[in-house]
């Protein structure tokens, strides 16, 4: 087991992208068997493998992409906030690239708030350039799947304008660890753990608003960028997350995003 | 007068940073009296002079830096919202760089929103990576400021969970036309007038939290890196803007960020 994170067995058709850093170089690569094959090139570009396969033990996990955005989509499960309305469109915000967090890394709950909790979600990879994409194509802009945890401080999204720092706060955002391509990603087996214990978990399925449906209706008023990425909301009950805390995200086919909370 | 707007003589002190492209090639360069001067390596690594200088109708003047994030203050001035209580801390939010437009670019009104409004803005621009920046030192981390328009649709803005696309389509963050250093930015006349005609016109000494306090209260929860830009917030009453209007935002010592819109 890699402290960053456990990444699945690969099954036919289904690759797993990773990023990592090995001897001072950062490349990305394809995970297989407990092995990573070094590729060349961007993620996006048609990478070809350069060189014989790395112990996955031996290289730091990074971040599987480097947004220039990171979208995600709030009240997206019916179990989530059930004392609000259905909303008639996918209800967007934004967070930073600045709160990005690799697998492995440390959840900094930063002074001030008092209810820091974890939300486990699919996070969609942009493969093209999109927009104004209808949703019968937007599949074609969907580059692959990943773990991802919304770290979201309750106090500050209740007294606050905007969510700003509710959710955008350094390290807020962590995801992970592989990028799945291959799987459908409608029906994905999603749960999020704290310290071992399972506190949400439920199927991609029941998203009010599916993969396609949230890039379309993103894409008609902002230009996404191959590597950006969506978080498309989560399920259920969410819980407090405290310094000490393990969480971890696991999603079907993808593997298990594990951090640490400081 | 360069159709992306205007560039204010220089005072003592005081230097024009841009960005633009000439012959195919993107530099940075200091403006000055209708000519820039381009720069070798990036804007905040101490940047020297390689050329004489360039007639300024000769290039095309680009957005004068590229930023990572853009955060954006809301209820910044007490006689922009004054039904509203007046914020305990500066109340951010952050806008996509896809959002990001050139002076003389064309703001797209996008499909949907029927209340289009120009809020013009004093924008800082960070110098230097900034984490937990006491409001005292503050002014180590600004670099210079800049001339924008918060292009803002209402109606997304009244019925959205968040501002992401009432804030955030595609062109809605027109910025330049330069980065003016060395000005007192705490007390700087903005003006924005559409089709010539003035719409808002405040002093920055009116803002409720000041440049500094901005930046010192976004550095407590997000890291900002040099290039980053933070939108300061609009006064008075804003106005609403249709396809073919011509949209001004000035600010004293800096210039004029000019737009169209389409």
């Amino acid at each position: 087991m890699n402290i960053f994170g456990q990444i699945c067995p690969a099954s036919d058709g289904v690759l797993h992208y990773m990023r990592f850093r090995y001897q001072g170089q950062i490349s990305y690569g394809i995970g297989q068997d407990q092995q990573v094959y070094r590729l060349q090139g961007g993620l996006f570009e048609n990478p070809r493998p350069v060189s014989g396969p790395i112990d996955i033990e031996d290289v730091e996990i990074l971040c599987p992409c480097e947004p220039t955005k990171i979208l995600a989509v709030g009240l997206n499960y019916a179990n989530h906030m059930p004392d609000r309305p259905r909303p008639v469109n996918p209800e967007l915000f934004f967070m930073p690239v600045s709160a990005l967090l690799a697998p492995g890394g440390t959840i900094m709950i930063p002074p001030g708030t008092s209810q820091c909790e974890a939300e486990g979600e699919m996070v969609v990879v942009v493969g093209k350039k999109a927009k104004g994409v209808p949703v019968e194509k937007a599949g074609q802009y969907i580059f692959g799947v990943t773990c991802g945890n919304d770290v979201s401080a309750r106090d500050w999204q209740r007294k606050d304008l905007q969510w700003w720092r509710a959710k955008g706060c350094d390290t807020f955002a962590p995801f992970g660890p592989v990028i799945a391509t291959g799987l459908c990603y409608d029906d994905l087996l999603l749960t999020t753990r704290i310290n071992g214990h399972i506190c949400q978990q439920q199927r991609t399925s029941e998203m009010l608003f599916n993969a396609c449906q949230i890039l379309s209706f993103a894409s008609q008023f902002v230009t996404l960028m191959p590597g950006d990425i969506i978080f498309t909301g989560t399920p259920g009950e969410t819980y407090r997350i405290i310094p000490g805390d393990v969480v971890e995200v696991e999603l079907e086919g993808v593997g298990v995003l594990r951090n640490i909370v400081a």
